[in-house]
Formats: structure tokens, sequence, C-alpha cells
């Protein structure tokens, strides 16, 4: 089990234990699988456990939640060579250096298909969800959107990614820090952008079952992505509104919230009473255009 | 996420989040893939879901915990009908059901084999692991050994299996009441058996550092087992301990210790200063035999 990285306190005993203690424990489990959420034609074997861990993450991130660690169940064909999970589990153990946790538990299979199966465990208050957004809350988001599917469009065509859209989609940062600002700061829903902008504005909306509208020239463009739409002849915000896998955080705050952060933070919507999701680009309605990984 | 089951609470919210509380938090992760772990045409999809939450489960069991939950990512082909991943985690549900708790999280994925990860979720003292037993501490086994593989071996040989002897395999209980008894009743170290008693005797005495003898005499020995044994000409006891996947529980009770039980607890073996496990039957030395899945 010493390949389950050298921060894998306490393997070798079957059960974790990490003390209870006063507030919530929190926890999400997020499956990666080759060829539906990964190839490895495009992502080291490193770089898929950083992502598989990172996406796991954001969803705690998303809570407001502070990381412990994670459990991780790995699957790899027989043939792999050893160096391949020990690789994997050394980005599995970097992203969870980077937000502060260990790994707490591992188990190994062999299997067709490389798969990684993290379960995130957090502590935080449990008083924020994707519920919860009140009429007149602005919506918000941190840092900039569009990179990752800038690097997707760019492997999809057969090039090489701008290296700055690459490590948007290769090493996505969980917005933890961002995250436990957020809900110390009012934040009265939140949810991670995994599947892009356009998709999640609209969970957050119908699980607050409140009406949301967004205008689409707020959108912090990624420079990767303002090249990839302007090399597409696509509105830059449009093509990074409707990538994935940003793993920025959207966030509904309070009316009077002013957005004075030490990070980047942008009002583009606010909730209003009744349902659905209208979007804007200067003023002019623009239709929803999905995104669905890239099945 | 309906399909996640009818006890799976909370989910739709990204993050599930339970009371910290005094105690300790016990996690512990497990992977079921399909041609390693489990074969489509054993198990029909609930047993799939019951075995890969079961064997999870035995696993707070050894902890001494009792259970509050698990999170599961499911991987199944696309080609697979939704009813299958309805009954996979119908299993899952009854065996979290069966031990107290609630589906806390999950997971889909497409993929090309099945694939079932499942972390469970308990609480306990956190005293328990495999490591603590001391010189003179006896060796006591839960219920009876060996019907798990004498399905097995049916299967191998292409007959049906003893139904008693089936169920072990599909449906095995983990031992989450005696685990917690044997913690009470001051086990010093404990392990549940998945990969057969000789092998998981051997971890409890590497782990304890300490020499184990056992006595496969008194090992208890399930009756399919033992008509399997005989039908091969093996001895029953032997049969037994080298099976595997009886996910009943090895403990080590301090020397005072009687046994009196409302379960079904047999004393097999001793630890003494040293190192290694040595097995005798009827008190001559027996080699071992290891026992690895059915690959």
């Amino acid at each position: 089990m010493h390949a389950l990285g050298s921060r894998a306190e306490g393997l070798g005993s079957d059960v974790r234990y990490i003390p209870g203690g006063e507030g919530q424990i929190a926890l999400s489990i997020d499956v990666s699988v080759e060829g539906v959420h990964f190839r490895r034609d495009w992502l080291s074997p490193e770089e898929i456990g950083w992502r598989a861990t990172a996406s796991a993450l954001s969803d705690l991130a998303a809570g407001g939640a502070a990381c412990i660690g994670a459990l991780v169940a790995l699957t790899t064909p027989a043939r792999e060579p050893e160096a391949t999970f020990v690789a994997l589990m050394r980005g599995v153990d970097a992203a969870l250096e980077s937000a502060g946790g260990v790994v707490l538990g591992g188990d190994l299979s062999r299997g067709d298909a490389m798969a990684v199966a993290v379960t995130v465990v957090g502590r935080g208050t449990g008083a924020i969800s994707r519920r919860g957004a009140r009429a007149g809350d602005g919506l918000w988001v941190t840092g900039e959107l569009g990179g990752s599917r800038a690097a997707l469009a760019a492997w999809i065509d057969g090039r090489t990614p701008d290296p700055a859209a690459r490590e948007r989609f290769a090493r996505p940062v969980p917005r933890l820090i961002e995250g436990r600002w957020l809900a110390d700061h009012g934040a009265t829903a939140m949810i991670d952008l995994s599947d892009g902008l356009g998709a999640d504005a609209g969970h957050l909306a119908a699980a607050s079952e409140l009406a949301l509208h967004l205008e689409l020239r707020e959108v912090p463009v990624h420079p990767a992505a303002r090249v990839a739409a302007e090399a597409g002849s696509q509105r830059p915000a449009i093509f990074a509104a409707w990538g994935g896998e940003d793993y920025e955080l959207l966030a509904a705050m309070p009316p009077g919230f002013t957005g004075t952060t030490e990070f980047e933070l942008t009002r583009i919507g606010e909730f209003a009473p009744g349902n659905g999701v209208t979007f804007t680009l200067d003023g002019r309605p623009v239709q929803p255009g999905g995104y669905d990984h890239f099945a």
C-alpha cells in the first residue's frame, strides 16, 4: 500500500478513524473512468490522479468545507506497469496535499479500463448547499471560465492545446479557500462548475426554486477561451458559459454584498421569484446551448 | 439520482453532511470489479450490490464500528438497461438497511465493465485495529467458514452450488453486532476474513508483531464446506481455513475470555512471542495453502 503515496497515513489497517468533533463531516464521491472522463493520450497518469481528486475536492469547496482527506479506489488493467499507479497516486497525493489533506484509505483492483473513485472527506458547518438562494441575491462566479473547454476543443480537433488551457483541464484547482470565504461571508447557496455555467446555474436556480437571470457580458473569460472562441467565430462569453469542468464556484450572495475579495470574483446575474434561467448578452436574449463532456 | 435507492437521503446536493460528534468516524473503501470480484453469470445485479456493500461493511465490523452509511460509485456499460443499476442499488440499499445505514452519496458513470466502489462510514471508539494483540491472547472466530469457497468450487467446476453455500457467497452478512460486542468485551485486535483464515491470521499476527498458532480441528466448518471438502477427499478444516470471502471476524481476546456469547464464537488459536503463523490439525503440523480469489 506504499504506492498509495507518502501521505497515505494509517493504511494497512482496514478502517481509518478520524475524530468526530463539533462541526459536520462533509462527504462526497466522484468516479472518473478512462474513455468517459479522461483519455490516456491527453493526460499523464499523474494528471489523471490530480484531476479525479480535484474534481471531488471541488464538491467540498462548494459545500464551504475544509478538506481532511480522501479514500481512493483505483482500477488499472492487468498489463499496466506498477509505475502507472504509483504516478497516478502521486497526482492524488499532490492534489490532496495542496488542499491540506491526506490519503485516508485505498483499494486497488485490476479491471479492463482505468478508473479512479475518490471519496472526499471534509469538515464544515453544513449550512451551504445548492438550495437556499433568495430572490434578490446576486450570482457570483470565481476565476475565469472556458479554459478547460479550449483545451478539449483543441484535442478534439487534433491540435495541441494552449499550455494555459491544458493546465485548466489537466490540473484544475479546487476553490476550497474561496468556498470557505464565501460561506463565511453570507453565501446562501453554492455549486461548483462541472457541467458548465449554463447547466450549473440551472441546477442552482432549480434547487433554490427561483428564477435566475445571467448577463453573459459579465462572464470572466479565460484568455485561451477567448482565442479559441474567436478562432471559431464564436462569442467568447458564450463559448465560456457553455464550457465545462472549470471547477470554479458559483455562489448566491446577499443583495448588499460588494465582492471585495482577495481572489477573482465577478457578479454575473441575479435571482428572482419564479423559475427557469434566462441569458442575455449585452441585453439581448441568448438561447442556452449545452455541454455534455466529450461523449 | 432516485435510482440510488429509496434510502438515498440528501442526494441532489453535492456534499452530504453528517454530525461529527464525540467518538471517531470510521472510513473504509472497497472496490468490486466484474470479472475480478464477481461474475455476472453467478450473481444477480442485486446480489452484486449487496455483496460489494457487505464486503465494505465487514471492514467497519472489524473496526468495532457502527454503520452510518455509504457512498457508492457505480460504473455500468452503456448498453446496460437502467433496470440493472436500479437492481444493483436495491442490493446496496438492502445491505445498508440491514446494518442500520443509508446511502450518503453516489456517482454514476458508464464504463466497459461493471464496477462498484463503496466507501463505508461508521462511528466507533477507534480503539480496535489489526494491531494490538498480546502474547497469551486467544484467537477467536465468529460463525462458520468455507461456505463461500464451496459455492465458488461448484461454479468453477460448472456445477450449481448448494443453496446455503451460494447464499454465503452472494449475500454475506457483515458481523457488525458481533464486532461491537467483541470490541466492548476486550478484543485487542480484529480483522475480517476476506482472504481466508490462513492468510488473514497471518495479517493479524504480523500487524501485532507476534507469533500465532492455530489448531485447525477447532475451526468451525460450514456444512456445505464439509460436503464439498469430502467430495474432493480434502480435510474439511483445511478446505475451510484456506477458503476466502467468508466475512466472519477474527479477534484476539484476552486470556481469561470465556467466549460466552449469544452468537457463534470459537477459540481456534493463541498468540505467542515471536513471529509467523503455525497450523496443526489434531496436533500434527499442516503446511499453509493460500487462496487468491478466483483469479
